[in-house]
C-alpha cells in the first residue's frame, strides 16, 4: 500500500484559474476594490484598537484608466503589505490574508465588514491582464516592495520607491479584454458592483464652484452691476456611496430619505414607491435591507431582478430567487447579509435552514408592516390597495403564515369605493346576504362597466357587491372558500340575483301553465339550444325581459386555468356555457304571447335576445352591425 | 530582486475546490459520467486504430444508488488505470488525461467526441462526498489499483481484485448531500445532463416480455382455450438514447423520427411541432442541432429556456442567449456545438466572432428551410402562418438580414382568409387603392368582430382588407412604410373609407350651406367636444348616418408604446382621439334638420351617437343599460 498526498500543481491550476476562476471576466474589479477594502477597514481596525500608531485620516481607493498605455490601476490607502507579506499572501495562491485576521482579532474585528475569505479575489486579476504589478508600502516602516507576474507562475520582487502607505495594482490589459480600457465600461462596472461599498472610490475628477469664493458684483462704467464669474476648482469625482441608506438606523431615516435612495437604486425609475419596509436583524442571522412597494401593474409579472443582494455592501446579484418567497420578488429594493451562501446550487439554497429563515423573517416584516401601515393611516392604504394587492393576493395563496397574517389588512373594495377588511364584509352583509341554506354569497363584479346591468340589479336588491379585478383573484375565492365557513362566491352574472341568493319568498308567475308551456316551446325553436340554456322565471315585472347569465363555477375554473394552477385539468378548453333567463312577468314576455303573427313573435324574440346579448358583451361582428342598421331604421 | 515561481498548496485550494469548483453541486455527476464516457471512447479509438488487443463490445456505464450504505456508484467498461496512471492522473489536480491523449493521438481523436479538458471533474466529486474510492482495472495486464481518499489531500493506493476492465468510482455521500442517496433525483440529473450522451447508461433494471417466448396456447378440461402467461425477463434499463437524432444525417431520418425526437425533448408537451430545422455545420465551426417552431400562441413570449446547448452531446445549459439571435430563443430544440466559448462573460460571448458567426449562420438556415417550406407547400405554409407569425414578423424587426429574406416568404393574410406575398398584395391592389396623390393604402383591421361595419364599408368599394392582428404588427407597418416606397397602413377605421383612399370624384352634399351650418351648430351644441371631434362628411346616402373613426397616427404610436420601444416617448398617456363623422347625405340628417321639436332632434342625435359608439364598442356601462332600457321600450 502507498500513502502519499494529493498534489496540486501551479502549472496546471494557474491557466485554469486565469480563465475559469469566474464565468464572468468582469468580476475582477469588484475583487480588487474588495481587497482594498479590505485593506482599509484593517487599517481602521487597527487605529481603533490602537494596535498601531497609524493615523487613518480619509482613505480612499482610486481607480485610474490608461488607454494609451494600456494599463488599469487600482490604488488605495489602506494598511498595505512589506516584501515579507507580499511573498506569504500573494505568492501562495488561495491564502487568504483577510481569514487570518479575523482569526487573528476573531472577537473585535467581527463587524468590521471585512469581506475577503478565500485568497484567489487577486489572482481574478490574470483573467484580464497579461501581466499584473503591486507597488505596496506597508504602515509599519518597512520599505515598499514591487512585485511583478506576467502570468506565467514566475514572479520578481524588488524594493520600491513608494513612500505613502498602502497599494497600488496595476494591470497591463490583456488583448482580448480591451472592453477594460474604456471609461465608460469602467464606470458602469463600478457603479454595478461597488456602488455602495464602504470606502469612498475616485473616478477621475470633476469641476465644481467653489464653495469658499463669494462672487463680487461688479460695476462696469455705464454703472451696470454684473456678478464676477464663480471660481471653479477641480475636486475627486467619488462615484460611490459609502454610506447607503439600509446601512443606518431606521430612527435616522426621514422618509424622504429613503425616497432618495429609491431613485439613487433606479435613477431610471419615474414614479416614487408607495412605501417602504426597512429591514434590520442580527439574530439568528445578520440581515439588513430595505424593501420598496412599486406601484403594480393589473398583471401578475413575477420578475425576479429587481431585488438586489449584497454581502457587506458589495453587490452580488439581482437573482434573489430561492431567498425571497416568491411573491415577495415583486417589490424592489436591496437585501445585504453575510450570512446567505451564494455559491451552493439553488435547490441547496432552498433547502438550507438560515435561508428559510431569513425568507419567513422577510415575510413576517412585511405583513407587520401592512398591518401597520392599514393601522396608523387606513385612507392612505385604502388609496393605494390597487397597487398592492396582487403582491398581497399572491402572498395569501402562496404562504399560509401570510394568509393567516392578512385577515388583519386585505382588503375586499365595493363597486361603490368603499374598503372591507373580511370581518367588516362579513359584518355588513351577513343579515342580507345569508341564503335560505344558512350560506353567506359574497356578490362581486370584475368589470364594473361589462357587468353594470347585473351590478344595477343586485343593488337594487340592497346587496353588496365587490369588485374584485385582479387576474387571480378566482384562486383566491377558492381558497377563501375553503378556509372562511359557510360562504360563497359569485360574480353577479353568473344567474339571476333571485337565484344566487335563495330566500323563502319566491314570486309567482303571472303565467298559466300553459302560457308557460307555449313560452318554452317558442323560446327553444328559436334559440340555439349549443348556445343558450333557456330558463324561465317568475321575477319582478320591471326586471329585465331578458337576461343572459353564466354559471359560476365552470367560469371561474376556466379563469383559474388561465391563470395557471388550479381549476380542473382541460377545463380551459371548454367552451363558454351561457343561460338565456327568461322573465316571465315582464310585459315584454306577455306581448310575445300576445302577439298573434308568428313573423311579428320572431322579431320581438330575435330583438330581446340581441339586447341581452350585448348586456352581457355578446353582440359582436355581423350580428351587431345588423343590429345597428335594423336600430337606424327603427329611430327614423 | 527576488525571483521565484508562485506556489499553490494542495491544503488551501483543496477545501475550495470541494465547496466552490462549480456552483451547483449536481454537476459532479455529469463529471463522473463524462469521464466514464471518456474513459470507454478512448478504449473505442484504441480498438480502432488496432493499437491494443482489445475487444470493445458493448460497453455501458452503471449508476448504483446504495441508499442503506450511503454510496454512489459509477462504474464503467472503459480503458481503465493501472496504479501509475492513477498516481500520475488522480493524484496530481487539474492535470488532464483528456488533453494528453487528444495531444497523443492529435489527428486521429479528433472526431473521438471525447469531452474531458481541465482534469478538474474528478475533484467535483468531493463536493458532495466525504470519501471517494476507485476501483479501476487497465485494459492490459497491469493488475487492478485500489484509491481511496477521505477528503483531507492525503490518499491510499493499494492493489485491488477486480478482474473485469473498466473503472468503478464509490462516492460516500457526505450528510449535507443526502438529496443524492435519493433515486429518484438521480435519475432527475441523468436525464437532465445525460439524457444523450453517446454510451448506454445503466440505471437499474427493469421486467419486459422475454422476445424468445411464444406463449402456449392451453386448452382446459371445459375446452375453453387460454394463453400461458408470458414469460418475464429482468433487463438492464437503459436511461438513456445514445444517439439522438441530431448526431444523425438529414437524409437518414423521416419527418417522424424528428416528431418522436420531439416528443423526447419534451415529454410534457403534447402538441406537435410545425416543422423542424437540422443545423449541421463542420466550417467555420462545429455545430449540429434541430430546432422547431412550435405552435406559437398570440403573444410576444420570449422564453430563453426553451432551446437546450450541448457540448458533445453532454447538456450545458439552456441559456441560449447570445449564441440565438433573439427572435430565434421562441423556437425549441437542440444546438450542439464544441466551439462555444461558455466559461465566459455573455458580453463577451456576444462580441465573439465565432458565436456571432454561429448566430447569423444559424437566422440563414432559419430564413432558408421558411422559404423552400413556403415554396414547397404554400397551402401548408399559409394554414401554419398565424402559428409563426409573430416570429417571423419579430424577426423580421430584430434582424436586418432576416427581413430582406424574409420577403419571400412573409404573409399578409386578408380578412377573407387569402395569403399575400407583399409582391403579390402590391400587384392585386396597386390599381385600385392608389390615391390621388400616388400613394399605395393599404387597408387593414385588428379584429374582424369588432371592426365589422368598417371593414364591410371598405369592401363595398372593392378593396382588399388584411387582417393583421399580432402584438408587434404596429412596428413592422412602420418599418414597411419606410423601407418600400410610397405606401402607407391605414386601419378600416381610421377615417371614412372616401378619405382614407382620396380620389379625385367627391359626392356632393345635399345640403345647403345654411344647412350645414345648422347641423354643425346643433351637434356641436349636443356632441362633447372633448371625447368627439365633429366631421361633416358628403357620403353615399346609404353609408351610416353616424360612424366613429379613430385616427392612424396617434393610435399606432400608442400601440407602439405599448408594446415596448418605438412610438414616441410618453403618447401612451395620451387619451384616445375620436372622430364624429356625419353623413350629411343620410336620410336620417335630414330627418334630424326636418324634425322642428328641439327634443325630438336631441333624441335622435343622441341615439344615433349611442349606435355609433356601439359599432366601435364605446357603449358601456351605465350608458350601455340606458340604452338597452330605452331599446326594450322601443320594441314594444
Amino acid at each position: 500500500m502507498t500513502k502519499g498526498n494529493i498534489n496540486v500543481s501551479v502549472e496546471n491550476i494557474f491557466p485554469l484559474i486565469k480563465k475559469f476562476l469566474y464565468s464572468d471576466h468582469e468580476i475582477f474589479l469588484r475583487e480588487l476594490i474588495s481587497n482594498a477594502t479590505d485593506a482599509t477597514l484593517k487599517l481602521k481596525h487597527l487605529s481603533t484598537l490602537g494596535d498601531a500608531k497609524v493615523e487613518y485620516g480619509n482613505p480612499k481607493i482610486e481607480v485610474k484608466v490608461d488607454k494609451k498605455g494600456k494599463k488599469l490601476h487600482v490604488i488605495d490607502q489602506g494598511i498595505g503589505m512589506t516584501a515579507e507579506e507580499v511573498e506569504k499572501y500573494i505568492n501562495q495562491i488561495a491564502f487568504s490574508g483577510a481569514e487570518e485576521f479575523l482569526d487573528k482579532y476573531k472577537d473585535s474585528a467581527k463587524d468590521s465588514g471585512i469581506i475577503g475569505h478565500f485568497g484567489l479575489g487577486f489572482y481574478s486579476a490574470f483573467m484580464v491582464a497579461k501581466k499584473v504589478e503591486i507597488i505596496t508600502k506597508s504602515y509599519t516602516d518597512a520599505p515598499a516592495a514591487h512585485w511583478t507576474c506576467d502570468g506565467s507562475p514566475e514572479f520578481s520582487l524588488t524594493e520600491a520607491k513608494k513612500t505613502d502607505r498602502g497599494t497600488e495594482i496595476i494591470l497591463h490589459i490583456d488583448d482580448e479584454s480591451k472592453e477594460f480600457l474604456e471609461e465608460s465600461k469602467i464606470r458602469e462596472l463600478l457603479l454595478k458592483y461597488n456602488k455602495f461599498m464602504p470606502i469612498p472610490i475616485k473616478f477621475g475628477t470633476k469641476e465644481i464652484n467653489d464653495p469658499d469664493f463669494e462672487p463680487k458684483t461688479i460695476t462696469d462704467k455705464d454703472g451696470k452691476e454684473t456678478k464676477e464669474p464663480h471660481k471653479k476648482i477641480t475636486v475627486d469625482n467619488i462615484i460611490n456611496n459609502p454610506t447607503p441608506a439600509w446601512t443606518k438606523q431606521p430612527t435616522d431615516l426621514k422618509d424622504e430619505d429613503y425616497k432618495d435612495f429609491y431613485r439613487e437604486l433606479y435613477p431610471m425609475q419615474f414614479e416614487e414607491p408607495l412605501f417602504h419596509i426597512h429591514l434590520n436583524v442580527d439574530y439568528p442571522f445578520n440581515l439588513t435591507g430595505i424593501l420598496y412597494f412599486p406601484k403594480m401593474t393589473g398583471e401578475l409579472n413575477i420578475q425576479r431582478d429587481k431585488i438586489q443582494l449584497y454581502q457587506n455592501q458589495v453587490f452580488v446579484t439581482d437573482n434573489v430567487e430561492g431567498i425571497v418567497p416568491e411573491f415577495l420578488t415583486m417589490l424592489r429594493g436591496v437585501i445585504d447579509s453575510p450570512d446567505i451562501p451564494l455559491n451552493v446550487s439553488r435547490s441547496y439554497l432552498q433547502a438550507d435552514g438560515a435561508v428559510k429563515k431569513i425568507s419567513s423573517y422577510i415575510t413576517r416584516k412585511v405583513a407587520d408592516k401592512l398591518k401597520s401601515l392599514f393601522n396608523n393611516n387606513r385612507e392612505d392604504f385604502e388609496a393605494k390597495w390597487n397597487d398592492i394587492k396582487i403582491v398581497i393576493e399572491y402572498g395569501m395563496l402562496s404562504e399560509e403564515k401570510f394568509f393567516e397574517k392578512a385577515d388583519a389588512f386585505a382588503l375586499y373594495p365595493s363597486v361603490d369605493g368603499k374598503y372591507y377588511t373580511y370581518d367588516e364584509l362579513y359584518n355588513k352583509i351577513k343579515a342580507n346576504q345569508t341564503d335560505k341554506d344558512d350560506k353567506l354569497v359574497i356578490l362581486y363584479a370584475s368589470d364594473k362597466d361589462a357587468q353594470h346591468s347585473y351590478i344595477e340589479a343586485a343593488k337594487a336588491k340592497g346587496y353588496e357587491v365587490l369588485l374584485l379585478d385582479s387576474p387571480i383573484v378566482s384562486h383566491l375565492m377558492q381558497k377563501l372558500e375553503t378556509s372562511k365557513e359557510k360562504i360563497s362566491f359569485a360574480r353577479v352574472d353568473a344567474d339571476h340575483i333571485d337565484k344566487l341568493i335563495k330566500k323563502e319568498d319566491t314570486t309567482i308567475s303571472k303565467l298559466s301553465e300553459e302560457q308557460t308551456k307555449e313560452l318554452d316551446e317558442l323560446l327553444k325553436e328559436l334559440i340555439p339550444s349549443e348556445k343558450f340554456s333557456v330558463q324561465l322565471e317568475a321575477m319582478d315585472s320591471d326586471a329585465s325581459p331578458f337576461m343572459i347569465t353564466q354559471p359560476e363555477f365552470m367560469r371561474r375554473m376556466k379563469e383559474m386555468q388561465a391563470t395557471g394552477g388550479g381549476g380542473m385539468f382541460g377545463m380551459g378548453n371548454f367552451p363558454d356555457m351561457y343561460n338565456l333567463v327568461v322573465n316571465t312577468n315582464s310585459e315584454l314576455v306577455s306581448e310575445i304571447l300576445n302577439t298573434k303573427t308568428k313573423k311579428k313573435q320572431e322579431r320581438l324574440i330575435n330583438q330581446s335576445l340581441d339586447l341581452a346579448r350585448l348586456s352581457q358583451g355578446l353582440l359582436k361582428g355581423e350580428e351587431l352591425t345588423n343590429f345597428i342598421k335594423r336600430s337606424y331604421e327603427m329611430i327614423k
